[in-house]
């Protein structure tokens, strides 16, 4: 499996990135790497580390695209940058899949223009891996498509129930929309008709998904419009550390309490990362047409290391040619 | 001040909001309740009480609304439940502000039909009172009105702007947009619409609001369609109650920890309550001709206690003839 690993993505590129990558490397015999960016600085850094050095490389890339970058733009104006040049290797075959953590827009658009979608698919979108108490759901789209159509939230339903089964080997993986009620005929117009399209499609739909229960994980892939995923994402965040503030508040009041802390430090520790979705390694832009998992922007070692290893999950599961085929045939009996 | 208070509404219901309720008259001197429900089970709960019983009285009514109750077809067919008997006594001027902790739809289905809208007010709309770190802020609407319009966010904004400011005693309120992004071209069609018109209305507009800037309190009225409103609230719900179940288990690891867990529990306790929004006490049905408040379904005692609280305060505030006079005037204005 060869990865290409955009080095400079994220706000920690390019030495977490490297790093991170490297730890999936030294573990994962069958994985060879391709950092795309600045040589001479990744050289530095790939010497201060012991690696496989036959199964790691680099192809120079000058630019790099920044979250300040506006997305299309950047895609059209910085083309020897780390993200495009990864893309071009991927699209010419020299590689199986690709991370990156970059400007997620950018990516979103640059993977577009440059592997385009699998046929049949009417709109990629950008899944994320949510932590939740049973281990965690894949969530789409989070927002790269905003004023979906029912159709589409299919469509996403299928590409997520394909990667969660073969990707992240869930049988059966239990497929839900995002609703604001248990009964069929809630929600807005959007989710009811998508509710119908559900019903009789081949998922393994389980009904509506109040956001409530999206962090129990009552849902192994959970889909819902661009605009309300990306919400439900970002107030997981804000939530998780808005409380985490408040706790800290709790434990610095005296001295007994910071004793306490103390020892509570371990497994709270533990359940702050299991809250930061950013740990998780990444998740797939599904419905393009090759492998390409995008990292959280926040990402360190540990979750580039996640997301090679899911990018190499991705690109060995078989998971794309069963999408290309889905969705080809899908095609092929609407035109008929 | 005459409130009248749904004493069958809610999960906790009539034991606790007879005891919450009392709690508020009890200290508020220019307070009179009149409860509405099953007379002789609340004239068995009174007597167990001390109060001033010049202040409080009962109006029997021997129906009650559920939560399995389908929302509109309750208003029509319990005519003689808890819930529409106080709106009645509210239609009737024989008070001057309500709560209710009942069915939320038939709430809302029975205060636009026994008490209508304000003229010129498009779609009244449910708000909820936010914890955030700073405090608190108001969020509207959250699932009385899916599929927005632009122009109903814009009245969403002017409804809660005169809330915040005349009862909650905000100072020129700062009002946002639930967003994707920061910037104004972020977002899907209606916030996009929305936000132009939210720029050149009279609110303090301070633009986008992200979904993880709502804990942090980053403004006091956040307006969203229903929808989004509807999933922001109960992913609070959602995130803080597993979050809380997930330190739960770090505290019961081992002795140590148990011994640590019982020396940090007040002030957890404390941020458990800031976290869940249940307790503050109810919220208006913003756009109703007449104040009327919704407590949480969950609510305790010290939750209608703060509810009959924020019941006086809008009865007191002049928000309703504020509210009355603006959007008489657009209408008139609209009509020129």
């Amino acid at each position: 499996m060869r990865i290409v690993v955009d080095a400079y993505g994220g706000d920690h590129a390019p030495t977490e990135v490297v790093r991170g990558a490297l730890m999936a490397v030294r573990e994962l015999e069958n994985v060879e790497l391709i950092f795309t960016g600045k040589e001479e600085e990744l050289l530095a850094l790939l010497k201060e580390e012991t690696y496989p050095e036959e199964r790691v490389s680099i192809r120079n890339a000058t630019e790099v695209i920044t979250n300040d970058d506006s997305p299309v733009q950047a895609t059209r104006t910085k083309k020897d940058s780390s993200l495009m040049v990864a893309l071009s290797i991927l699209k010419n075959k020299e590689a199986d899949a690709m991370v990156s953590a970059g400007n997620t827009g950018a990516y979103f658009a640059g993977a577009f223009r440059v592997l385009g979608r699998i046929k049949g698919v009417k709109r990629p979108a950008l899944a994320t891996f949510i932590p939740t108490l049973t281990g965690g759901s894949i969530l789409l789209d989070v927002g790269a498509n905003t004023d979906c159509k029912p159709e589409h939230l299919l469509q996403f339903a299928e590409m997520g129930a394909v990667y969660a089964e073969d990707v992240l080997k869930i049988k059966n993986p239990r497929v839900g929309i995002v609703n604001i009620g248990a009964e069929e005929a809630k929600g807005d117009e959007l989710s009811k008709a998508a509710h119908q399209l559900l019903k009789t499609s081949k998922v393994n739909f389980v009904g509506n998904i109040e956001a409530r229960q999206v962090p129990a994980g009552d849902a192994d892939v959970i889909v819902c419009d661009g605009f309300v995923g990306n919400v439900i994402i970002k107030l997981m965040e804000g939530m998780a550390s808005s409380m985490f503030g408040m706790i800290k508040n709790v434990f610095m009041k005296n001295i007994l309490t910071k004793l306490c802390a103390a020892v509570l430090k371990p497994g709270l520790g533990e359940v702050k990362k299991k809250a930061d979705y950013s740990e998780y390694g990444g998740a797939p832009i599904l419905g393009i047409d090759a492998a390409v998992i995008k990292a959280h922007g926040s990402s360190k070692a540990k979750a580039f290391y996640n997301a090679v290893k899911s990018a190499a999950n991705f690109a060995e599961s078989g998971a794309m040619e069963k999408l290309r085929q889905r969705f080809h045939q899908e095609e092929e009996t609407h035109e008929c």
